[in-house]
């Protein structure tokens, strides 16, 4: 193909033209549909997808869905009407372009029809070939075909379910003054100091010739892209302290990444969190609870209130359950009490077979983490607070408690729900330079790495603190959806990479 | 430190309770304190920090912002009623808590004061050594000191600017039935097909025993962590296109990578991208043109009404004509028409020195790109859409236009503005299978490595199309910031990353 020069070639060529339309409108929504006065009978023109399909001699039916509702709408193509050969050639997965009306159904379980007037087929679909059939399938299968997943009933509705939460999030902490901010997820920190990451590096390395002069550092002998080892963000939670020193309140939703090589229903390496920080006027985790709190019942409040999420998951239960209890809150401490109590008591005993009469759980050892069996506990009636853990189990940046017994506590929270475990972590932080940098010592960190974090507490200090919520788990969490790899579209984790 | 053991040890273990108020309420923030009825002078506590400081013998002022508006707050400290040694140690950059009423302001440039009536120190700062002075620092210096940049007035504003955006950008898609959805960063596939990609891998290796019998194939004889070799993400297009097959309309927010060896004010190896993609009744770009113009109008308004970016960036010149003027929608075949008329006219002619008389720019050659000055004389006074590209120099996922003219187009469009250039690319994608095998073919691309992009047209297929705009440039177009690098908190470019 030989391209043309000047303008003069140009009269020869066809043109098109692209005018606005006076009103600006795009094609009806089966949900717009279905909410716009639908008795009014107005000729209208729909496309989906084929769900489902039954034909009769004289009617066919037809569902389908557009990813608009939680349920297909019921399309009534009468043979009369259209040319037999292609209503023949439909089936489930098609997709259609549909022009006809809205009309009262006569059939059970729905309360509309769609008349069909007239039918065009949009794309074919080979029924024998089709991996997602109308049966039941196993997640596992779905998960091998991520690119058509999204087509089930089951992962729609947890798809619209994100976009709700993503939504009910924002209105919360747009409404309390947080600014939402976009930290960088690559980064040369890694805020718990000894996190999984991943690492970034170009994926064909530079011309020598294209290094001359530019200020890129070398690593290990290799020039390196940004002039320091890059890596992918285990959390933002460092960036946003530096944000907070100017905007009081901020918060994020964004991916974390950890190259963990488990492949348990708790853990993807890639996946979204929530986090949020901002400027206290006393160093308590007091406001930040409230902040947790407020914000999770707002968005359970709009979860249960949705029709869109609702009809799918219909009964919404956790979140229901969730709002209608008083959260506890609990020093690490007293539910150490509290653990010791109910082992006492002999929740924890087994209670037939081998081993009967024993512990089946260790009683919690104070300075060690909670075991699950303990969270759950915990939180077996009601979201729970568990507060102030002992420093030794917790990263450098949570602030020291002022009390004067040993060993000492950080001001930290874990937020534990009934059936889930630890959904928020968060705590007050270290905004004490001195007790930083004994912190990071401590652990043996280099101070340099940290020089810019430390110049926060360097340049005019405040208390300040946040969390960060594990976006998956609250889909999980609301959805009753078990495993974090059927509450996010194209789940990544080791070993599974589809699509 | 010996851990504790069992619960006999917890009794002489300091406890402490956090209760949650029975009205639940944050501090207020100086927007919220302004906003709320400031006649009433009610007793009020702030934190904040000290933009600027002027000391008197008996009173103080000094300027505070906690970031929640573009211009501080006054804060009148009269000396009689503190401790003069406390006041001496403030200085800029200084946190302070802060009690007191608003008042009536005596001054000129502020409507109120804050009338302190008593002062806590929470941070103090060197003003020796703090990199922020009040005086005007270069973009290089605050980039360097990316930390402490969100503190100036430029970078807060932007920073809520690019908030405003992102608020506005999800009402408007919210409003039209699309669905936020968060497709994957980490992809095994390249969307362009020859984009300079970053590689992602484990920043450790495995140990080989963990890889037993886990289904992770090696590539260039080692594991891969995904069982595939890994990118970051240069454009979600390709995942929102099977998203789109559920729910008919999707969009995201959302970062994209490019390891591009440039260091222009136009590019950054990490920056956002609003991307959307809708399902089409015919493949027309008429509504992909309208979905943009629509949005960015929205958006535009929201920008141009809102007095928090507004007063910063008081002009909001470059939005407002937007919105005013009338965009126009041009072929690329008709733009080089309109370009070889201005060249006959002498728009790009020098007229004056060496060379006078002469073209500064070649002529356009239809099948060659367009220039940057020939897209910034398109777009001299208004945004305009230039349409239907010559296939050849386009990806391969562009829809062919039927047309029998050779060479051939695709229905794709870049939407330029003035002063500013390409902001939004997009175009209906290629449905049609046999269409889209021969373009991946043409190109030399493997078909296998594609297998599920082509599934998507195997099943069920349907006119579809969607577009990409980057989000830097957007906050660049209304704020008037010229580099891209002061449109984000933390950039990261080649040889370039700063905390």
């Amino acid at each position: 193909m030989l391209p043309g020069r000047g303008h003069r070639f140009l009269a020869s060529r066809a043109v098109r033209s692209y005018s606005r339309p006076a009103a600006y409108v795009l094609p009806h929504t089966i949900k717009q549909l279905l909410a716009s006065s639908p008795e009014n009978e107005i000729t209208t023109t729909l496309t989906g997808f084929v769900r489902s399909i039954r034909k009769q001699k004289h009617v066919t039916f037809a569902d389908i869905s557009d990813g608009s509702t939680p349920f297909p709408l019921q399309a009534v193509i009468e043979s009369e009407k259209l040319d037999p050969e292609v209503i023949q050639k439909i089936t489930s997965g098609s997709s259609l372009k549909l022009t006809g009306k809205l009309t009262k159904s006569a059939g059970e379980g729905q309360e509309w029809d769609f008349n069909v007037g007239e039918l065009e087929i949009l794309g074919l679909c080979d029924p024998a070939a089709y991996p997602i059939q109308k049966k039941t399938h196993t997640h596992e299968h779905l998960r091998a075909n991520a690119h058509l997943r999204p087509r089930t009933d089951e992962t729609s509705a947890m798809l619209r379910t994100r976009a709700l939460l993503t939504r009910s999030i924002c209105d919360y902490f747009d409404s309390e003054q947080f600014v939402q901010v976009h930290p960088p997820l690559i980064t040369s920190n890694d805020t718990e100091g000894a996190g999984e990451t991943f690492r970034v590096t170009p994926a064909s390395d530079p011309p020598e010739s294209e290094l001359n002069g530019l200020d890129v550092s070398t690593s290990e002998g290799k020039p390196e892209f940004f002039g320091v080892p890059a890596h992918l963000s285990v959390s933002a939670q460092l960036h946003l302290e530096a944000l907070s020193h100017s905007l009081s309140r901020v918060y994020t939703l964004a991916p974390s990444f950890r190259a963990e090589r488990s492949q348990t229903n708790r853990h993807l390496a890639e996946f979204w969190m929530l986090e949020a920080e901002l400027q206290l006027s006393t160093p308590s985790l007091g406001p930040i609870l409230d902040v947790v709190e407020g914000s999770l019942r707002s968005i359970f409040d709009a979860y249960t209130r949705s029709t869109d999420a609702m009809v799918r998951f219909p009964e919404a239960k956790a979140a229901r359950h969730a709002l209608e209890s008083e959260w506890r809150r609990m020093t690490y401490t007293h539910a150490l009490e509290e653990l010791n109590r109910a082992h006492d008591e002999g929740v924890f005993i087994k209670p037939t077979g081998k081993g009967k009469g024993k512990d089946i759980v260790p009683r919690p050892v104070w300075g060690q983490g909670l075991r699950s069996e303990h969270e759950r506990y915990l939180a077996r009636d009601a979201p729970i607070f568990v507060t102030d853990y002992p420093a030794d189990i917790k990263p450098f940046y949570m602030r020291l408690n002022e009390e004067t017994s040993t060993p000492p506590t950080v001001a930290c929270f874990d937020l534990l729900l009934p059936g889930l475990g630890e959904l928020v972590g968060g705590s007050v932080r270290e905004e004490r330079l001195d007790y930083l940098d004994a912190a990071l010592k401590q652990r043996g960190m280099d101070l340099d790495e940290f020089a810019w974090y430390r110049d926060l507490r360097i340049y005019g200090t405040g208390p300040h603190g946040g969390f960060g919520l594990g976006f998956e788990r609250l889909v999980s969490f609301v959805t009753g959806l078990e495993n974090v790899r059927e509450c996010i579209a194209f789940p990544r984790a080791f070993g599974r990479m589809k699509v």
